[in-house]
């Protein structure tokens, strides 16, 4: 992989793009809306925040120079102490949530105004992915089609069948790894997963996305032609240093779409880099749980002062005393919980119902409360 | 039974003694040597004190100056704050735990000085009684009867087949509530315990006790012998002030046994005055959900702000904020926990558990912990 990468391509010209805005919902009360999931230490490493993972996992072909990570305006302090050696300008603030096309496409045309060749890679902030070396081949592979001027996307095989996740059906065989994409596939049911699982034609999408900025450029021209209209003005701007000033106005004016519905589904050729690498999305506390290092014998994850009698299989963080001693928690005779405490918060959930947090949320919501 | 009792005694010679030690296990975390079970509010009223009630309770017959509290000296300054309206000298702190024997008769000692002719009546502090107008009759009539020179407990009429209470066997029947005891039965194992449920000769030892003070006195001299000495030089000091001093050496030379067991098995007449009354003795957190008031429709007893998705029958307290906004607590799919914050711990337990919190606290001893 390493080879096929320097022989076609100067890896100089390969950007990154990590989207981290989010709105914090799934993993109330830890995550809020100034506190979004890739602010949370969910992975292998109890210190390290999914959003300095992600961006820490690029360092093998990205200098900071080269990572600009895209956010929300009320998380530009958050996400720059998160990463206080990215460059500021490298940290892109939508004036308001537009899903991911505007998002893409604005970043897209951030990297073309420094480097008109620029190989565009996008990542979300919030996953976790085990496989470090797997990782890096398959970002290699993807780059390498990228440069071939491929749009190219990452798909995960699958291990269940999950209803959560779009999906993309192979075509042609383009290597061992790689093929064409046949197309997107919206979150099927479940006996349409169970087909996709054992039929082995389809690929979760990881939502990591590969391209040229000038194929993108081109692609939103055609298929988004308003975001392009704005994205233009905001490069004219930026000429006379008016783009911050022009932003709120161009994305009130642009659709809200995702770069799936809005680009991939309609360009071509697509290419999809088949993997595993220990990918998960974190959707739900129940992955907290899943991935949590350092489970006990009783597969309890816990803070170690933490007191079990007769408890297995529960996620308990206590996340309400930053400054202070952290409470003691005691379990008794329950299974498959998940316990999270923060300063102004306590949530007691089944593991299998870690979805609904989503109605805590919105009774949250409904009630006016301050806890959001 | 207030005419019983207006015509056949003096109610200004009825003193109570208020039995108010406790460790603090079975209530852990709001509980704590600190902090026993009495001082925490888990009557029918959320402001009130297991204590408090129970001296607020015996307003019908005894004004502050005819109440006795018994304590441990740890508790004292706690005792007093609870109840600021009780004179200094009737808060009785023992220095060191020797079971109630030594307790009870060193009150009834402070009690018979003051007043030979006393009637005494024992109540621990930390019991639940519903039926306040029940408990006032069965409690006169218990003076009627001790004040005919018999030793009188309180039996409570079996609603289930418990096997953590002492029992009391009935004997001759002298009034339609009141009757002669058999005898103190230990705790039974589940078939005797189901025996005495069905046969209706047996009731639960409620730990309410009432005797004339000389009475006791004499039945202390003679079935514990040196606790009547250890007495009796307290009465002598007591006339020059340095009973304080000679306390601690009393309460050590003496043995550590309960007043069921030093003294009532042992003495005659006993009489029982049968009662329901709504007593619980607040065994467990178990306890604390049934006698909760305020239960939403899916009877969970919790604070007004918290939230439940599909959850049932739970029980959440959260007391670890005394001075700022109480966390918000939330639910989801759970059903039968018992939920506990305090300042520095929480407890998440399954209800049919509540006894095993025991675990829990022996587990934090082994550890050294500071959360006892």
């Amino acid at each position: 992989m390493a080879a096929l990468l320097s022989s076609d391509m100067e890896p100089q010209n390969i950007y990154a793009i990590v989207l981290a805005g989010g709105s914090g919902t799934r993993f109330w009360p830890a995550s809020r809306k100034s506190n979004p999931k890739q602010f949370l230490a969910l992975g292998s490493d109890p210190h390290e925040s999914l959003l300095v993972a992600t961006v820490r996992r690029l360092g093998f072909l990205c200098p900071w120079q080269r990572i600009y990570v895209a956010t929300g305006e009320h998380l530009r302090e958050a996400t720059r102490n998160a990463l206080p050696a990215l460059p500021e300008e490298n940290v892109l603030c939508e004036p308001l949530a537009r899903n991911t096309a505007p998002c893409i496409g604005w970043a897209t045309h951030v990297v073309a105004r420094k480097d008109p060749t620029a190989i565009v890679m996008v990542f979300p902030a919030d996953h976790c992915i085990e496989n470090i070396e797997e990782f890096q081949s398959t970002v290699k592979e993807a780059c390498h089609w990228a440069n071939q001027d491929f749009f190219v996307t990452i798909g995960i095989q699958p291990s269940r069948a999950e209803t959560g996740y779009g999906y993309i059906e192979l075509g042609e065989t383009l290597n061992h790894t790689s093929f064409r994409s046949q197309g997107f596939v919206e979150k099927p049911d479940a006996d349409k997963a169970t087909k996709f699982l054992n039929g082995g034609k389809h690929l979760w999408n990881s939502g990591m996305f590969f391209f040229r900025a000038s194929v993108m450029k081109q692609a939103i021209a055609r298929h988004l032609p308003q975001l392009a209209r704005g994205l233009a003005q905001l490069d004219e701007a930026s000429v006379t240093h008016s783009e911050q000033m022009l932003l709120p106005s161009v994305f009130e004016s642009v659709a809200s779409i995702s770069i799936d519905h809005g680009v991939m589904e309609h360009v071509s050729p697509v290419a999809v880099v088949r993997a595993e690498m220990g990918w998960n999305d974190m959707g739900s506390w129940e992955s907290g749980w899943e991935l949590a290092a350092g489970k006990d014998e009783n597969q309890n994850a816990a803070p170690s002062n933490a007191i079990f009698v007769d408890s297995k299989r529960n996620f308990v963080q206590m996340l309400g005393q930053a400054n202070t001693k952290a409470k003691t928690v005691a379990l008794v005779g329950v299974d498959d919980l998940i316990v999270v405490e923060t300063e102004d918060a306590l949530l007691v959930m089944r593991r299998d119902r870690s979805q609904d947090v989503r109605h805590v949320v919105e009774q949250l919501r409904q009630k006016n409360q301050t806890l959001l």
